[in-house]
């Protein structure tokens, strides 16, 4: 017994401006060079609009609908904060283990319930695919704020934002994943969204938490080139960006292992000696012990302004989503 | 050692354009013919607004307090929903279960409080009778969003206003109320604010969970008529409304009883086939099988359009007790 | 392993109208008596403002982060209203013992991500010193909410502002502080604050919640004098401010000894008869029994206007740190 899917989303022959009116933004694979030119000039708008003005009214009288299934302050903060400097308002639901929404009700019941109320639903969900199926039963847009180990895409178009507007382009780079390459989510989105590029990838992580086959395939595919490493001191000099994730002990049956190879993946102020002038160091954040606090005052430190690109990027795409782009 | 109640709540005497303004929202009883025409006109009028311009800045600088006892998020998203569309803003209190008002303080402290920082407050609430205690007490007006198996007016005016939007009048009707009608705070509204209107009710549930004696008499009183059935196949032919809740297991001591009815209160295609085409399905949500998806897509399925009425009503009252409607 | 502390913060240096603009609220020892006054003034304007207009859109465009790690639903209230009522936005952070910020993220990092999305940040803490150290790093300002037994610098400056508005004047008055003031964060602040106005303390406590030496002390440095009581009884017929807070049988390890002293510090009608025409009755709130509900309607029971007056110097604040009062 499957819900019936909703009507193909309403889309007026007239709005020829951008490719995401009315859309939902679910995966990194939508992103055609094109649009993700788009979106990029759309968030460079943005930041201008923030620093000149702080804040816009593009979306007032429009309401997001921010559906958290997890926490993740940061995600949600940054999404709430992207709506509300448009002008906009955002229904918050956060704990969404207490309400009658986790008490049997189908994803598909929760999201078209809040489509009677919001203009944009944000979701984040634990299950692989939960956004792919909520945007079938959703007429309203519906944006992926993480699906489980499956896809994060505003994080994935921050990052790649963040590397064009910190070193003019995205081509041509080699570019190091560090850390949990086999379940970090961050990775494996923006690594296909950097794809057909001429990117020499160096993928570096304890041998247990290798890239996944799947995606290194496509890079091959695709064109671009990559080498695997366990040590981070094997690639910091030739690095343009320095993409490091955690790694967390949990994942370690054998405890000598984490500890023998724990150090390869720390970022300090010795081991960034060694790397170009021209590079930086991005982290999807939380760090734990990662990058070594005394990294922060490194220009070459992106993090922050990575971070603080999520909001542009999340501006655009909201703004793109409800054609006022 | 009782708290001193408020004084009556303020009320200027210029303000003759509707009966709400600064009155608490409690009861269907305050409902009689006249007022109910009333809300309905207003929530007319802003089913238009939201449809032509998305919102209004009829509340503009004003404030909800959400204060949620037990989790809703349909009732608290649709509320939020409802105050932001006019342009007001909300303070959501979701967790009261770790906060300090949960910490022995009185209800009545509570609301003196929120109220020196909110002009309206909407109240959800697992005692009987704690929306009234609340109003007890505040100066500015209390919206019941349901307290316990008291009452939730809200839901009964949405539903008596989807009932004449859609079959434009509620008069003369058959109206079945199936499932659990013993427990459910819903259909007991319903019920009252449907009263005196020639209207023949069919009580449709297991033997365990029958409507009240109390309100099968108040409709007898009410010159209106009732029959009980225990299937739902002896009054579909005959229904306008079939207004369905949850039969839950848990009501059932002897599980072979709660099998052997499960199947009578099912919404299926196939029963649908048996009804009448001009009649409409509604449902409080949430569901859990018993209505089935299938049916969403019949043209009788009213339930999300009640749902997106819930928003008009809401912003109705809002605008009424404070002035604007 | 320690952050690198921000740069000092921004301030422009045309702006000379306030000594808060970009600063930060940490400690009521910030508060030099011209700076007091200037605040007072500001909530005395936005005490205007709200009776007149309800709100206002100095703060337009301005998004407050309201992060709680522990829960305190007054206050966390009282700091969304004033921000709203300002016309500006709120991101509220209140379930952090779910979220990836708990899960060992530093301070530091949690509101220099904060930072990206808002302009100011509201903490309330468990652990004292909590709010220094996230102001530290933060390059927006940081308004302590509440940092463990430590501050709480916007009650004692909303405790203050109470007295000079309900009595005209702070200088040369008998104030007494009643109840757990050992560990009543709320009156040392406060004591703080009214320090060298020639003003009489008179501390009413159990002997094992005496009002700490090292603030005793502080009074005698300060010019000021002080009586220490065990009964309420003792100094009701002079004072001119009467403190209350709650004596938490907890406290005790001998139980018999609460019995024996718990009716010294609850507050009766019968209590007030023997007290001046011109005092008024405070407390923080909530109550919990310490005094008699049938006292709210004394004209002397100041505390809810006190709660009022939490709304106008959080407002205040707001403004003036973000340099629009």
């Amino acid at each position: 017994m499957q819900p019936n899917p909703a009507p193909s989303k309403p889309r007026p022959a007239d709005n020829t401006t951008n490719g995401l009116y009315m859309q939902d933004v679910l995966s990194v694979r939508q992103f055609t060079p094109q649009l993700l030119e788009y979106v990029f000039s759309v968030a460079d708008e943005m930041r201008t609009l923030v620093e000149r003005f702080g804040s816009a009214d593009l979306l007032q009288g429009k309401i997001m609908a921010n559906l958290f299934y997890e926490p993740s302050t940061r995600t949600s903060s940054s999404f709430m904060a992207a709506m509300q400097r448009l002008g906009g308002q955002v229904i918050p639901i956060n704990s969404v283990q207490y309400s009658s929404v986790a008490k049997g009700e189908s994803l598909a019941d929760t999201v078209r319930t809040l489509e009677c109320y919001a203009d944009v639903i944000v979701l984040r969900h634990y299950e692989v695919g939960a956004a792919a199926e909520a945007a079938r039963w959703a007429s309203k847009p519906i944006i992926n704020a993480g699906d489980g180990v499956g896809e994060h895409p505003t994080q994935a178009l921050l990052d790649a934002y963040t590397i064009v507007r910190e070193l003019g382009r995205m081509e041509g780079l080699t570019v190091a994943m560090v850390g949990d390459l086999r379940f970090g989510r961050t990775v494996h989105s923006l690594t296909r969204l950097l794809l057909s590029r001429n990117i020499a990838f160096r993928f570096v992580s304890p041998r247990l938490l290798r890239m996944p086959e799947e995606i290194r395939d496509e890079v091959t595919e695709a064109g671009d080139t990559y080498t695997e490493h366990e040590d981070i001191h094997d690639v910091i000099e030739e690095v343009d960006v320095l993409y490091v994730t955690r790694v967390q002990k949990e994942r370690f049956t054998d405890l000598e292992e984490y500890e023998k190879v724990k150090d390869f993946y720390i970022i300090t102020p010795e081991l960034l000696k060694r790397a170009k002038t021209e590079m930086i160091v991005m982290h999807p954040f939380p760090r734990v012990g990662e990058i070594a606090y005394e990294v922060d005052v490194d220009p070459r430190a992106a993090y922050f302004r990575q971070m603080q690109n999520g909001l542009y990027i999340r501006m655009a795409l909201l703004a793109a989503v409800l054609g006022r782009a």
